[in-house]
């Protein structure tokens, strides 16, 4: 197995693991089977998706390889199936989640990079492909999106993919640099959830008068 | 009047028809007039637009032919002066809508083959196509999008799109295909309505622990 | 200082000004200072987006030139920064805000104009880039769009890109005609705002039975 095929099986875990955890949402909003298909869809392929439209990226990857969308649609539906297994994997959850926002980052950056855009936008679109699938499917199960007032979420992306855009400008070789970031971005993720890191939150009120 | 003017004719009673039950959506949430139209625009053109964004499927529809969304504009318009009418003609609308979603779905289908994408794509498409302006209406409007836990809608949608590709494989001449395609989508939409046909919820607690 | 440089001068201070009433927006929402930094930067350039999306006009402004991205995120942060001070401002948000929405609706038009599209449908991206940004905000915050139900915003930007594309159609030298629109954009909001205009409002409820 290359780093290419690595990297992509990553992702098709990652994707997996989103479909799952959109299909949970739907489910949570007591959505009937076609609505945990689509929020399953939004959730896995949405930050990507964005991705490609915002930098003119075509064909979409799901739409060339329409069997990841197949596969999205089975795993979205699985998780119906065995939902009551579902809360004593919550742990799991999280660990494969945070793997797939470290592996979502990174594609992002090398995507945008590999367009030969700025590698600041590289950076913008490494946190586009980690946090806009989630921000979808909040907005269509009607929550405040999460990553906007959670733990580390967004900065673990802006973290992993600005990593790897220095890596990347430092010609430090591909393997080692993917090992680093998606190392250190998953690692990055688990302590923000096991210690609680967050960032300041911001109160805004105006003032009665 | 060929079947390609048959078609056309068919799509805009259907998103003149979308843009009525916008105007209304945003009625219930007391919009003004310029709310009106725009959520009369999206809910009658944004499932073609998100699918020709995706699609990479340019210039759109409304681009080229801007005559349709000023059309939209006033059917939306004009839903807000006949609003004392509009609740005696429901069952007319419901029959009205259920003959739009045939067709966005045969439409959404036959623009992606045309383009030479997967038959599983342009299922894919055609759901969009007859689900996502509904979608962005609700959005707009503060709902959970009814597509999502409402009676068979997407699933029609899916049926359509689906006949249209597997004839369409199977060579079956254009007009006999789209007859059918059209008349038994009708048909499945509202015997789903009349029925009250569901797809099963799924209803997703964590436990308390 | 050229035409082309002063409406781009315009257009950076109506974008830093729409970056500072999103994060006002995320902080009324209690966002931490990623959700601030996000929700800032899809409403300074979230009607832009939108608009190039829709007539397929790439690269992206902020993608081409992601120095305006990161001036936009400066100023989210900046906002919390200073926000005890914000509601001291709030008139003056109110009047940079004005302009901002005179300088992105002729923006708008004058980008389309310059696609060679047709003259409405540049109209329509006139209103587009002036409107949609703070539609997404309102999405991500969880409200209903301002825009819809408020005094006379998306009114303004139809009249000010109308007017435009009028001045444009009959040939007036371009200095001249940014000076009217701008000036009469302008004006026609802060009389909005100071005389309440409003458009009527659709009340549509279903009748019990």
């Amino acid at each position: 197995m290359d780093e290419a095929q690595f990297i992509t099986a990553l992702w098709v875990v990652g994707i997996l693991a989103e479909a799952m955890t959109g299909a949970l949402a739907a489910g949570r909003r007591q959505m009937d089977l076609f609505g945990v298909v689509i929020v399953g869809c939004v959730t896995a392929i949405g930050g990507g998706t964005v991705r490609d439209l915002l930098i003119g990226n075509y064909p979409l990857v799901w739409i060339a390889h329409v069997e990841y969308l197949l596969a999205i649609a089975v795993a979205a539906l699985l998780t119906v199936a065995i939902a009551p297994v579902m809360r004593y994997l919550s742990r799991l959850f999280l660990v494969i989640d945070a793997l797939g926002l470290a592996v979502f980052s990174v594609i992002g950056a090398q995507k945008t990079l590999a367009l030969g855009l700025n590698p600041l936008v590289a950076v913008v679109m490494g946190v586009v492909t980690g946090v806009f699938g989630g921000v979808i499917r909040d907005i269509f199960c009607q929550s405040l999106p999460l990553v906007f007032h959670r733990e580390l979420y967004a900065a673990v992306a802006l973290f992993t993919a600005g990593l790897y855009v220095l890596l990347d400008h430092l010609k430090v070789a591909t393997d080692l640099s993917l090992l680093l970031c998606l190392g250190l971005g998953f690692l990055f993720r688990l302590l923000a959830i096991r210690r609680r890191w967050t960032l300041p939150r911001f109160h805004y009120q105006e003032s009665a008068h």
